[in-house]
């Protein structure tokens, strides 16, 4: 007989009721309790729903109990069951077992035992921690997310780009890029140029930091509406609960929008995928309110139902050297908001996710549309309360002088950005995008607060387990 | 006034007739035949499919025709225009122009001109191709096919998993990775030990080939069902028309199905994405049909409406051998099918897509299940008619023991794939999964016969751009 999804039994519980069904998973929990014996299993389908498998021991023999059933009862040992499902006012659902079967044993040398354990334990078994209510969740939700993203953008006549890894350009310019070779470690060259000819692509590769070069390319290449979603990679030295070396990256870019229109985008864009969250995991996100966050779906609500505000960088400053309050980092035109900056617009004066619009230019990337003042750049990022930074956006810079200045003025080498310098010279188009980090999202959905514990196999520094 | 996206004008043109809409795009064609001038352009939301602009010559006057209408006749000039959108027998809509604007002119140097251009050209200018209808086309047909690889899983109860690209261990083992590292290329050390040690993970990294351990661990691990969908790299020197070192992988795993499961999985899975494409792009796919393959739209149909064709290896060796057809390469039990061979099953033989079952074991992986004969994996590939294998497929060797003898055989180092072995270990059930080559569906259901037409920017030896 075919086995069942766990979770169908739940959902779709008046087509199975008082019928025989077949269900396979790993055991969570166990307790003989004296006619009966309770076994609660999981088969990945729910994230913290088990079912309740109910054997009367009555009905079996002593020696049938203790060779078929009594092994049943470790943790993680993986069983068959088929039985007849019953309503069951504390469960739901239950089980009354017919036949049951081992599929795999689990030994007593099984890490994941009843006592609490850690996050940082778990972290060193990433391969078993997907059996864990919290991994369970946080990936379930994870990958809901993902499937928003790729709604929201297909709905609305987006591309989908699947743009390089292995790159030769450093979006950013912050010089934290991996190196890919296939050279062994003991190549020996006398120059540079040598090494590189020698390898793989004969030139120098990496791995990119950003899909967004690419991703004006193809949208003022004639593709019009793109994004991508992909992993980006960044070799910076960050050991903190927010860097990984590895992460998902999201970015979209619109040709014909300027800075206000792709605001709009952003704004619609978090407001869906959040909302497509709450409605496809309601029982993941309450698991998460109850023990990762307090008052998330609260929090989640709120940024669906507001408004966003906009405020100008430079109002910005004023309202927050105004505000009489005494901040760390000293607040000027030109500083860089720092965390607690972005905390008070956020969480006191707006008390709504905000745009901070027009970014000193010093502050911000070669790429990003110049201002008529000379001083500021067409930039804006989305501050959420609670997080701060949860999207950077701007318009992008698209006179061809302009953006050669830019990039003469940070020194890049302009040899290695003709294709992206033609973009501005045949049928230059305005055009904007942002980028999310997706996976500071999840942490943001999911009230998780390390972005180890987002990712099942985190990468970082000194880390590939 | 806001611009309305051409396809829009298309699809929902009763909305528009006869009223005011604003069109941005970049010029296809222009002609000026007195007393109108006609500009075609495309704004990327379709994929051949032009807006006609009509331009009134005598509505202007002469000096305003030679400054602001002559430099927009010039391909891939990018323009602003308003004005009436009214039917038309010939293209469905057009519009009657009021006023137009520049936004961004396109010398005579640019590399498109209306003269035929070939492939291998345009692969030279991956930046600039997307203004073409094969690029175009390629890249919408694509982005849907992807979008219907996540529905079908997301339906389907999957979770989406993102591993990890920067990996320590070679999936198949074929030795084909590319390194990673920040260590500079001239690093000096005296040992290989030394040399990873002070690399930025501490050890020895490389590239993944395939998600598949990972998301065998994933599914094992609690998850149940899974499918990753990401960039995975091979460092093969081939220079053929279907190798990139670059490529975009589906693999799902899935608990509990044994291998005949995952091959219902997998027709319906192929007859799903196809069907989606097909109700999702008709325009795109009989331009395909036109230009690119003939008779793709009846291959598609096909594949859609037949029952997939299954046959044990075994039987296939001896339908071969009594074919009465001279094969290139010598047909014996034990042989890996050549192109000839699966050519002459799908297109002659079976006449369907055909799943080919239990492989010798030595032409297969070590994950993979081994059959009681003692000879054989309960492994299959699906073929299809015209293109030959298109996803691999697979139960996994579930016994802890049978695994380990099969790395040992294999040399490989027990060592670095501890965790993988621990799913064997605590809690082993029957899995099973496949792999589909992305970009190679992607030539398959658009007739395009060179991967690197597929990929805006595609990574192959010897070749950034």
């Amino acid at each position: 007989m075919k086995h069942t999804d766990i979770s169908k039994l739940f959902q779709n519980s008046e087509d199975y009721l008082d019928r025989e069904v077949t269900v396979c998973g790993w055991v969570r929990t166990s307790a003989e309790v004296k006619p009966m014996t309770f076994i609660q299993i999981n088969d990945g389908t729910t994230s913290t729903k088990n079912l309740q498998l109910t054997i009367h021991q009555e009905r079996i023999s002593d020696e049938e109990y203790k060779s078929n059933i009594k092994p049943l009862l470790s943790l993680g040992v993986s069983l068959k069951a088929t039985g007849i499902l019953i309503a069951s006012e504390r469960n739901g659902v239950e089980l009354e077992v017919e036949t049951i079967e081992m599929l795999g044993d689990c030994p007593s040398t099984y890490p994941l035992q009843k006592k609490k354990t850690s996050v940082e334990f778990l972290r060193t078994i990433p391969h078993l921690r997907t059996r864990t209510n919290l991994m369970k969740t946080a990936m379930m939700i994870r990958s809901r997310l993902a499937y928003a993203v790729h709604s929201y953008f297909t709905q609305n006549g987006y591309i989908y780009l699947h743009t390089p890894i292995i790159t030769d350009s450093d979006c950013e310019g912050a010089g934290e890029m991996f190196r890919v070779t296939t050279q062994p470690w003991n190549a020996s060259y006398n120059t540079e140029e040598e090494y590189f000819e020698n390898d793989y692509f004969g030139q120098k590769a990496g791995l990119s930091v950003s899909c967004q070069l690419e991703g004006e390319m193809a949208a003022v290449g004639g593709l019009g509406r793109i994004y991508t979603f992909g992993p980006t990679f960044r070799a910076e030295k960050s050991d903190t609960p927010k860097h990984v070396a590895e992460f998902w990256h999201v970015e979209p870019e619109v040709c014909f929008a300027d800075i206000n229109e792709i605001i709009e985008i952003g704004e619609d864009f978090i407001k869906y995928i959040i909302r497509d969250v709450m409605e496809n995991c309601s029982e993941q996100l309450s698991f998460c309110d109850k023990f990762l966050e307090k008052g998330l779906l609260d929090k989640l609500n709120h940024v669906v139902n507001s408004e966003f505000a906009r405020v100008d960088y430079t109002d910005a400053i004023e309202i927050l050297q105004n505000s009489g309050r005494k901040f760390e980092y000293p607040v000027f035109w030109g500083c860089d908001l720092q965390t607690e900056h972005e905390k008070y617009l956020t969480d006191e004066h707006f008390k709504r996710p905000l745009f901070v619009v027009n970014y000193p230019k010093d502050l911000k990337s070669f790429y990003m549309k110049q201002n008529d003042d000379g001083k500021t750049v067409a930039a804006t990022d989305l501050l959420v309360p609670g997080i701060g930074e949860i999207i950077g956006c701007s318009e992008r810079e698209t006179d061809y002088d302009k953006l050669v200045n830019a990039m003469t003025a940070r020194n890049m080498p302009l040899e290695n950005y003709q294709k992206y310098l033609d973009t501005r010279k045949y049928g230059s188009v305005q055009h904007s995008g942002f980028g999310l980090g997706f996976d500071r999202l999840v942490m943001y959905v999911t009230g998780i607060n390390n972005i180890r514990d987002v990712l099942q196999f985190p990468r970082t520094y000194q880390h590939i387990y």
